[in-house]
């Protein structure tokens, strides 16, 4: 149950196949991102301590995640190096509401959101790839991106901050946004584009 | 092989010990900081792949080690919470300089120094606590912030930015500056002072 607003369309994954170098790059830097962002959660709200061991070990996940397209990456002679993100996650940030304990369900919905468009695309390019190790590679992380989709609801509902119908409500509007976002996305080969 | 400048006072280890709860709190903080200070390394120089899988790598031992600490913290009914830190690493951080690519090796080599030290302060740790829990952790944690002083040494060295003869001379300089940086340091009970 990933709670997402919209599908995407089955052309995505051809679309995003035929750039498939520029993928395997952004989704290097999003797993990586992915680490930074959780970590960055623990320095924010230390006092929550039910987020702090959670966050922790996801973000290990995602580093090792991060450690694995990086190697296949350069199994394909890629390296990894800068490139320029898509603008999905900034402008989906852009509800997260200003004050606090909101703006902390916000960031925690927003997150577990990400990594749901990432399993539904994910899921996509492993139906799509021909057999192979990088239709290996997907196959394998989707499940860890549902798994971090549930993580990120369960820690907004382990604040205390929000009741369950509260939660609901404000998943299905943050969902909604996301949805108008990816469905506006630029055209980049990205995963969220 | 440490290359700190300086030795800590054997008096160092039972101040700490007095102030535990302060020092252990301190220390998960640091762990954390140093996850998140390898994880900014690779997204501030991506062009140095050999970077890349180390910096990684290292990131998740810290964060597995921050996990430790923290459950061992709970074990004694310690929670994770905010605490000012130690001036040390922002000091120490005030010899590094400006330009690129001198910035990064300065870097590397602050955070080969603030693992030697950390490895000098918890071998003292574990020589002085009684047998225990946390006697056992401090004796599994040194060999590791040896290990990771080694790393950040060789990752230096693997830029190609410096030779042999100007790294050693630059780390001798910067060990230098270190062990006035840690005379010089607060009383605050902590692993850096």
């Amino acid at each position: 149950m990933l709670r997402l607003a919209s599908a995407t369309p089955p052309t995505w994954a051809a679309a995003a196949i035929a750039h498939m170098d520029e993928v395997l790059l952004d989704h290097a830097h999003c797993e990586k991102k992915a680490a930074s962002t959780a970590i960055n959660l623990i320095f924010r709200y230390p006092e929550y301590p039910q987020l702090v061991t959670p966050l922790s070990a996801l973000a290990r996940e995602e580093l090792e995640h991060f450690e694995r397209v990086v190697e296949l990456m350069r199994s394909r002679s890629l390296e990894f190096k800068r490139q320029r993100p898509s603008p999905y996650a900034g402008r989906l940030l852009e509800i997260v509401r200003k004050e606090e304990p909101q703006r902390m369900v916000d960031l925690l919905i927003c997150c577990a959101l990400i990594e749901a468009r990432s399993c539904e695309r994910m899921k996509l390019l492993s139906e799509t790839l021909d057999v192979g190790d990088l239709q290996t590679l997907y196959a394998d992380l989707l499940a860890s991106e549902a798994r971090h989709h549930t993580t990120y609801i369960d820690l907004a509902r382990q604040t205390g901050v929000v009741d369950e119908v509260a939660l609901e409500h404000r998943v299905r509007e943050i969902a909604n946004h996301e949805a108008a976002v990816i469905a506006d996305a630029s055209e980049l080969p990205r995963l969220h584009t």
